[in-house]
């Protein structure tokens, strides 16, 4: 093994730690702070792990907690987007792929293209993993919203229907059951307001 | 699928936010705070990924990922202890039995077993992936100190004779070329100071 392939991947290993300080709009569950996509990597692989058998469809989900695992390090050159803010999706995509390019080249080539392949898989959310890997990605602030009594919801001025539109459909596409059981406590939230 | 199941599946994944309070003594590798045992969880699961090649042995990179990802998930209710630091060693795996039992208590019985399972694997550090997960955890501060430097071999006055006792025999029992190659260079920050 050279010490040239080792010094490539700790290099990326290293420029990976930002993601520790890209802040999402997501809260703790305890509501202190802000969740950065480091942690929330971690938590929806987590997601991936443990509710598995919801997938609408047969998975990997090995290859699922992959994909989750680097979904969000683009996020180190282009920030977090979320999901009921305002931006550009054209052009933000233009700067997510220059961050993909920058990024995952400090890797060895063979790396980089396989962690590449996972990404873009992830990003066409066609494949069966890539749809469930997905789910779990919008379902976890779903999750966090309900247990700190709104949160991005209340501040992005969220209505029921909006969530239905830019997040149900999506977890129901890979996880029905789970946004089922979801969709009745959300709606009874919102209701309650 | 029972809602019961999903209930409890929920529990266990809301439960397991807390992780994100637990702070370490490593420091980004940036030097702007501590990272919590959340996020850490994360990086070293990328690290897995991205250094499996240098394991000393065959291992299942799957189980590898897994088993770091839960491996901290004690911390909840024991809190981290920092290998340069002092802790009763027998008390500590009291603590860290209970929060075991409490915490995969929270998910369906079946995998609660198989997420205690492979906790227990980590913690024994005889199977081939449980040497690399060791390996893997412990190489990763290092890898921040030497980014930041010195960080907690400063903070807790350590030699660089402890850093090989301590750190450097568990790394080159699972990665050895990853030993080798860091070895070098944390002997050089060392003799520089």
């Amino acid at each position: 093994m050279s010490d040239a392939r080792l010094a490539q991947q700790l290099a990326f290993l290293t420029e990976i730690d930002k993601l520790k300080s890209v802040v999402r709009a997501t809260r703790l569950c305890d509501g202190t702070r802000r969740e950065n996509s480091g942690e929330h990597s971690w938590h929806i692989a987590m997601y991936a792990m443990v509710l598995a058998e919801h997938a609408n469809r047969p998975v990997d989900i090995n290859r699922v907690i992959k994909m989750l695992l680097i979904h969000d390090i683009v996020e180190i050159d282009a920030g977090d987007n979320p999901i009921h803010g305002n931006h550009d999706v054209a052009q933000m995509e233009v700067i997510e792929q220059a961050a993909a390019d920058r990024i995952f080249g400090l890797l060895p080539t063979d790396q980089e293209q396989e962690f590449r392949a996972l990404w873009d898989e992830f990003e066409a959310a066609e494949s069966n993993d890539a749809i469930f890997a997905k789910s779990v990605d919008r379902v976890q602030p779903c999750v966090s919203n309900l247990e700190v009594g709104g949160a991005s919801w209340i501040e992005y001025n969220v209505s029921y229907e909006q969530v239905e539109q830019r997040v149900g459909v999506k977890v129901a596409k890979g996880a029905p059951a789970l946004w089922a059981y979801l969709q009745a406590r959300i709606r009874a939230w919102f209701d309650a307001r």
